[in-house]
């Protein structure tokens, strides 16, 4: 059982990692590599004080190897849900099971709002994984709605088992799509359905279909952790980092305005320090 | 007039200047140098990301030349009291007289409490600064306690101008006090007088006086700003580092734990770019 899982790699998350195993916990970074952190496309940050005029790539690098030096785990796969246990918490990282004592959310901003029926619909043919999901779906219709590149995997995986696959990508330059997919360049407006889905409503058409696959980079952190408290789209802290969820902290662009390195930097230390607190006293 | 004041010149402190000059503020830090910061002195620290494995003295001193390299400035000398005006406010330093429309505490802990007597007679014979007010006492008899060296400058002055100054160091090597200056090696207790200054009662002994100065590396907030809220002996501040009081940002240590110095520097990015949205709309 660990000790402290930390979903995001981006600062918050690599903070309160190396902050953690300073400490001698047992901890786990989960999510998706340093590079997708959108502090790694940055020409130059320059206000992160003690690493003047680095560029973003610069910055995050010595973050990773800040990390890696001092012993910091990572562990891929998104994780798709987290359930409560008497006493800390499982998470689902795309169908492996990982239980843990404590939580530090550490996965950014979420700028989408769910899909009208998204949450309706989930379990009941809405589903954030196509390799968990997928072989429910064999012979049938399916679609699947990215928002990068990383989910073209999963629509190709899709393509394997299905008979009919529509992928609708949300980005703009689809690479890499098996040619059985169907590519569908509209925007997503509802799911609709009686008790379980029968259709997608995009802007231009409808797509009849048995199952919705919805692949983010992270999954909206409502959906991922069941009663956690947001205030203005983002994750209610107090001044320890603490939620309102027992042993559940957040750090970094999770938390509101403003986005900045050092803020995040700053908020995983003492989301981690709070997190070790807590466990040595329970 | 300066858009940015800010108290102090460790980690927060240094942090929220870079932010406010790269955002093309009038800034200034004042207070005391980066090499009174306790961080200074640590041997090694581990857990600010990005920096792995300096010494407290590699990690100020980098924290120092980018502040330099941006271009911040700084002003020797201590705040002594902060009065609010019509839009923004009046930093008295040292007898210096500074307007700005924005202040960031970033002075750190206040460990100690104030002598009991201490509020009610400043202004009536105890001071804060004896090259202010030294010369009221010329030909008189006044105590001197101090914290730390540096007041050993402030205690030879007095011995310039006043008949009898006693010391009452708080700390144990005492360098280079003047030798008309007699040193008093024992605990402050309280002061007492009827409207004025008599005495300052020690553990072992009492001494009749006219003035005493207390000089600390830093002044305790609530006598620094009138009115500012505090809560479990730290500033109050929401999640923006707002204080109570209008323009009034506070950062670092002195709002209370964990003390690090990724959350000393998180705020500090925090409360910079509040100041800056504020003198914005204002």
């Amino acid at each position: 059982m660990l000790d402290i899982a930390i979903i995001g790699g981006g600062p918050a998350g690599l903070s309160a990692a190396i902050n953690g195993v300073i400490r001698n916990k047992k901890v786990k970074v989960f999510g998706n590599s340093h590079t997708t952190s959108y502090i790694y496309k940055a020409e130059k940050v320059d206000n992160y004080i003690g690493m003047a005029g680095v560029s973003g790539k610069e910055m995050m690098d010595q973050f990773m190897s800040h990390a890696k030096e001092v012993g910091v785990e990572f562990h891929n796969g998104r994780v798709l849900q987290i359930f409560p246990l008497d006493k800390g918490y499982t998470l689902n990282v795309e169908n492996e099971f990982i239980e843990t004592k404590t939580i530090i959310l550490a996965n950014g901003i979420n700028t989408e709002n769910p899909l009208p029926g998204e949450n309706k619909f989930l379990g009941k043919g809405v589903s954030y994984c196509a390799t968990c999901d997928g072989p429910l779906y064999r012979g049938k219709t399916t679609v699947l709605v990215g928002d990068s590149e990383s989910a073209e995997e999963e629509v190709n995986y899709l393509a394997e088992v299905c008979e009919q696959v529509y992928y609708v990508p949300l980005y703009k330059s689809v690479e890499k799509v098996d040619p059985r997919v169907k590519i569908i360049m509209d925007k997503p407006v509802r799911i609709e359905g009686d008790n379980i889905v029968e259709s997608l409503k995009l802007k231009k058409t409808d797509l009849n279909v048995d199952g919705i696959f919805i692949i983010k980079e992270s999954v909206p952190t409502t959906q991922l952790l069941d009663g956690i408290e947001i205030e203005d789209k983002a994750i209610k802290v107090n001044q320890f980092m603490e939620t309102n969820l027992k042993g559940v902290y957040a750090a970094g662009d999770c938390t509101g305005r403003p986005f900045q390195v050092a803020k995040a930097v700053g908020q995983g230390t003492t989301a981690a320090l709070q997190a070790v607190s807590y466990l040595h006293k329970n």
